[in-house]
């Protein structure tokens, strides 16, 4: 079994490539599970509406991380540790990879604050590959307002920050990807869902993991 | 101004003495406001919910110790620092010393892992002075079943762990004590509330803090 995450901006394809990537499993008979942050427990939906929504009393920066390190805390112990003891892949949209770029990079705190809660929050749990898809700011702006004039969805309170805080999570995302090559495959968002299934499904291959 | 603590288990007159204390403030004409943990702030009030509630998906034990410092972020940063700042004193029912006791010694948490989460949800605020009502966990117990009765309440899942829970909590807060004696003061929970004022104003005087 596999822990694979998947991380990026809004609007970066995160969920056709998650998608895309179930449809090859269930062909080949994989067991998996896909879950997301924050949420993915009953608890974890209340703290994700808690961090997300925009009225209501928004946390300062620490409490916003340590709020986003308990749903983890909680999805890794419920969910994420249990399936993968029993042999299932996990498909994750978002893990401890997003609080280094959003809490970190973006909000400010320090990256060693931030390594030592993911540490903590996850008993030390590591993707076995963490796919970056990686988007302009600019893009991604522009896709998630396709987006909200389709579905009626209005941006959350993450979303509706400046493009200084996107343009600083996008640059997290890449430096973090830099620095663990084994561990990281960046793609280009603006590549059509085939190509970037193609690459990601080559990589596994070749990084031995199906 | 002052950053007064109270702790003790549950029963042990915290509220009785920061009342005495509050009557004395304000005959001296000492501006100071009152809070609590978890809580303090509607976000914290919110959250308070989600870690006492008895119904509703119960918190694995390192998502509840970051549920606590999630809380204790926003009190720090949107009430007792302001205050401190505003020259008001600040008399807070529970702080990180709690979450030593309860998510260290009861649930078992490494201790140094609990005082990193306090380091950084505080950003390293200390108590002046931390007042520990020493009590039995019988008598602990045989007073919140006489509150119980009396106002109707039932026992918040933290009050309705077992006795064993509880031991070890009142150790730690014992253990803490004993190893900072200049910051804290340890008082008998059994004597009448006219004898701990007193003991409680001698100290306060007797440290220049008043």
């Amino acid at each position: 079994m596999r822990f694979i995450v998947f991380e990026g901006l809004d609007g970066s394809g995160k969920s056709s490539l998650m998608k895309a990537l179930e449809q090859e499993l269930e062909k080949r008979s994989v067991k998996f599970i896909r879950t997301r942050e924050p949420g993915g427990t009953p608890l974890g939906d209340e703290i994700r509406n808690m961090i997300l929504r925009k009225e209501g009393p928004a946390p300062v920066s620490r409490a916003e991380l340590l709020l986003y390190e308990a749903s983890r805390a909680q999805l890794v112990e419920q969910v994420i540790r249990p399936a993968l003891q029993n042999k299932t892949w996990v498909l994750c949209d978002r893990f401890a990879a997003s609080s280094v770029a959003f809490q970190g990079g973006g909000r400010g705190i320090s990256e060693n604050d931030v390594h030592t809660l993911n540490s903590f929050a996850t008993g030390d749990l590591k993707a076995d590959l963490t796919v970056l898809l990686d988007l302009s700011v600019e893009e991604s702006r522009r896709r998630r307002q396709g987006r909200g004039e389709a579905n009626g969805e209005s941006e959350d309170r993450i979303e509706s920050e400046a493009d200084s805080f996107h343009e600083k999570v996008r640059q997290s995302f890449l430096k973090q990807a830099a620095a663990e090559p084994k561990t990281w495959l960046v793609l280009n968002a603006q590549e059509t869902p085939a190509q970037l299934f193609e690459k990601l499904l080559a990589a596994v291959q070749q990084r031995g993991l199906l």
